[in-house]
């Protein structure tokens, strides 16, 4: 439930040493959010460009699904990266913490999703 | 739509009418390449609204998540509309034109990525 | 469970040359049965492994994990078969049966949930 | 990388207080064990079931597509029960642990395949 986290003090964290004074709930490593960023930029150019080619009336279906699984794929590397930043700085210290019940439930809960 | 397929010459498509002469290949239905087209304006829309929210240093991961896989749903829905459009427009019709075994190798394949 | 082709006759097929007297609708090519059930069958002794292997209380929670993926994709494999044979014997002929309409809407939305 | 635990010592868990003395690597929760050891009994008897099924030359496709489906979810519900254990009792605990990248590494691995 993300949102019982916004009573949450700002807490031990964050491990990477990135700065997350504005905020009341835990905050995304550094690191994680700028090669998500990365890649849902690629991702966002590689949509566009099968965006225009579905203008061509000579496209084939299966390209286009093709390319819509490519970039499904590069979603996935995204949040991959986002995940693992999420395990290492908030889920592998939440028993530290003590808001270990909380942190599970979340994660099933965004896991059905993925 | 499919029904106009069946009094249909076995090469000479595509049903809606549109042009597909340049093309040694079947040409996607103009309506799924217009409202394929339109879910994935949509779609990219979304990215890069995620991608700028990666700019906040207080962003949460968890949220993130849910951001990515909403866009995913997304492509779900535009992969949907091509295809329902390629087995309306070539499969559903394929032993009339007697390339049956190609396309279903090939929408084999594709759906391994769905 | 198919209503509207519950009305269908027997139709002229099955291709692979099964009987289908009984049936008011379209029948699973043979081929397409028997392979499927030797998955099937292999998977349920995989599953039955599984379940035994909970008894023991040293049973690491990652190596379950890692066997119930392996079931699913024995799974994805027997779902395949009967996938493949269902397009060949009764989607790519459904525009020469009339059906291709009912066909298409059917498979859209058994894929859902593939 | 599951082959690096296998020369960590028991460690202070697990928490549901159940015995875990013969295993060099961390256990699963008891309740996680029985849970995911009846659903799998339910999986497994699905699975039979449709098996049977396959020897009707009168089944259809779609149907034994829609029950191996039914079964999946079963598996999924599964797994779930095993990776909610599995994050409660040793992710939410590995920095305590002083194991939390191997964990993580691990946890990453196997979510690929779920």
């Amino acid at each position: 439930m993300p949102r019982a986290m916004t009573a949450r003090p700002p807490a031990p964290h964050p491990p990477e040493g990135e700065a997350c004074h504005a905020s009341p709930h835990l905050c995304m490593p550094e690191d994680s959010r700028q090669r998500a960023a990365r890649r849902l930029a690629i991702a966002r150019g590689h949509l566009e460009s099968i965006r225009r080619s579905l203008e061509d009336p000579n496209i084939y279906c299966v390209d286009v699904l093709r390319q819509i699984k490519a970039v499904q794929g590069a979603l996935d590397g995204a949040a991959s990266v986002v995940l693992r930043g999420h395990l290492e700085a908030h889920v592998a210290t939440a028993a530290t913490r003590g808001d270990a019940q909380d942190m599970v439930d979340e994660l099933m809960d965004v896991l059905k999703y993925i």
